[in-house]
């Protein structure tokens, strides 16, 4: 069971502009903290951006910042904006699924019900609850 | 948020074995009917057999079943035995993650949560639940 990578990219931007002390960052700065492809992190912000769940300004002290309160936030929602056509088995995608069960077979629908529920459990974090300790504060503001 | 190949094709050889009228078959039907690679369902049935899921019978008669009956299959256990090293998100893999938060970030704790919520739902479940119509029973007993 995986997120996309670009979940993952997607919730270490939330996560990083949660700890950042000013709550702003560039995308360079992400990329080299992260050390991931600035190319990957553009349409990652872009994306954020156009669901609200970051502000993005343009110009010479522009950046990124969250759009909200990161206890405004919900985890499930991040991951459901950025994984709107999850695919948890073949059958789930109707352009490349073979599967000559899928008419008749249930486990589509078992395997829905607990891909919910993995959504419901995140729904009940923000991100203000992914800063465990203060080193993470200590170690971005560090840099 | 995708089971892998591995996963989705042993469930598909355990839900075969549930409708098939006899409970048996060989690699060969499964490939031919699923229009799969062999050499998957080779390693998969390997596997299966290995955690006492199915048996195995070789020679002339032989071929593979139910190791129990179907509703003592939990459809959670499938899937843990059959991703043993689940990587929700880049964090989870100590060799190849590079995230740099990870020592201070909770949200490993947290996805690590909504993944046990996903394998809770889905052994409310066994493999006699796929069978959603008499229709499937049909499929499969006519070819």
């Amino acid at each position: 069971m995986q997120l996309t990578q670009y979940t993952d990219y997607s919730l270490r931007v939330l996560v990083y502009l949660n700890v950042k002390r000013d709550g702003r960052a560039t995308i360079s700065e992400l990329a080299n903290y992260y050390a991931i492809s600035r190319n990957h992190l553009v349409k990652v912000v872009h994306h954020l951006a156009q669901e609200n769940f970051i502000h993005t300004q343009r110009g010479k002290n522009g950046g990124i910042s969250l759009a909200r309160n990161a206890d405004q936030i919900r985890i499930g929602d991040v991951v459901r904006s950025t994984e709107p056509n999850f695919e948890i088995a073949e059958c789930f995608n109707k352009e490349k699924n073979t599967c000559v069960l899928t008419p008749d077979c249930n486990l589509k629908n078992i395997l829905y019900e607990a891909h919910l529920a993995f959504l419901e459990i995140l729904n009940r974090y923000t991100i203000a609850d992914t800063k465990s300790t203060e080193s993470l504060w200590q170690l971005i503001n560090i840099v």
